[in-house]
């Protein structure tokens, strides 16, 4: 009986184990590219928590909404992340790592749970690619986002060779 | 007769023909370089919408200025790199890609519009490079920016070997 | 007699003449790494001025706190920085360049003068690494950042193969 590595090529396999999904990776806003390879790093446009074509969370958290729904936006930027990912590269397998994890939220004055909210991503990522293959991370609050959403995630993969 | 493929080697022919002379690349305020490159990729610092030393552009779009002026501040930014881009490598035409680009948009509560904004250095750079080299791309809306500028661009170039 | 080539291999032996004893690195305050290498590439998470588990600079520069602080803010972060390369890599000395600074304030609105808060991290990574490895850079004024910190660095590094 053949096993296939966890700690190699499960990505598609966890995923599919979460139950999700990945729907078609949203369409570019302006005059870019969603993926870009060079060597061996894939970078990313910027991931909005979006379904479709349309924003589905907005405001600043502390302001408009909560922690808790800013970890879901962040979680659900991540899911379109992965999205992108899969069209390019046709499986999250060819992924060998997640590089770095941007998390650009929108966030009130004096907000500092910032990592709480960014956590949404960075549980999601490692959920689907283990721990061994987390990123390192960057998290700021900023004052405002494409069509009001309340985070951007920037990410960088390194891709099988 | 010899024709240089266009789709490899015609961005200081584009750009010539855009009518655009790159004036001498900004100086920098601090203690870093222009440009690192390290391998086949180029980063440049954060480049600002100046000519010479002064500010060009400044104020946050949707309060002092309006976004079609930050769409020129944003284009006049992207010209400024490629007088980075030029002093460093000798020639726009040993650019591969670009691989990504930031836009950091000093705005207003609430704006929501920075897509527009963005693009006139996302424009400017298809012009010169051609669609098939566009980057991928991060937006954000950040509190300020040096000199009261009202764009800095973050820039990653691929070099042909 | 064998000397070291300074200008390769005198990152830590500078750092010694500083005075400047790398402290533990800081913890991860969530789900990611502290660093990650990439082929040549060394990714550092966002580096905080803290000490231990607790912020030691917090509040806007220009606004709680003042330019000289913010400098100071930034100086420690780098410094912390440099506790991490030191555990990933065993040695400062095994850095080939600093790639990119980037550096995110916590600025009072209107502020302007970036440019001097960020200069403590870079001439605090001159100082270390020579002038002739000056990364390029990013500075940028954001709305808050985790823990109510002052500033926030990214930080690429090139690592000798």
């Amino acid at each position: 009986m053949i096993r296939t590595d966890p700690s190699v090529a499960s990505a598609e396999h966890r995923l599919a184990e979460l139950g999700i999904r990945l729907a078609a990776p949203p369409q570019p806003f302006g005059v870019y590219a969603e993926a870009v390879r060079t060597g061996d790093l894939l970078f990313l446009t910027g991931m909005l928590p979006t379904e479709g074509a349309s924003a589905r969370f907005t405001g600043r958290v502390g302001a408009e909404i909560d922690v808790r729904a800013g970890y879901e936006a962040a979680r659900l930027a991540a899911i379109n992340a992965l999205a992108v990912v899969r069209e390019y590269l046709g499986s999250l397998d060819r992924v060998a790592r997640v590089v770095r994890l941007g998390v650009a939220i929108a966030a009130a004055e004096g907000f500092q749970d910032h990592p709480k909210v960014a956590d949404g991503a960075s549980v999601f990522l490692q959920e689907v690619f283990g721990r061994d293959r987390n990123p390192c991370r960057l998290v700021y609050g900023v004052a405002s986002l494409p069509l009001g959403c309340t985070v951007e995630l920037e990410l960088i993969f390194e891709v099988l060779p």
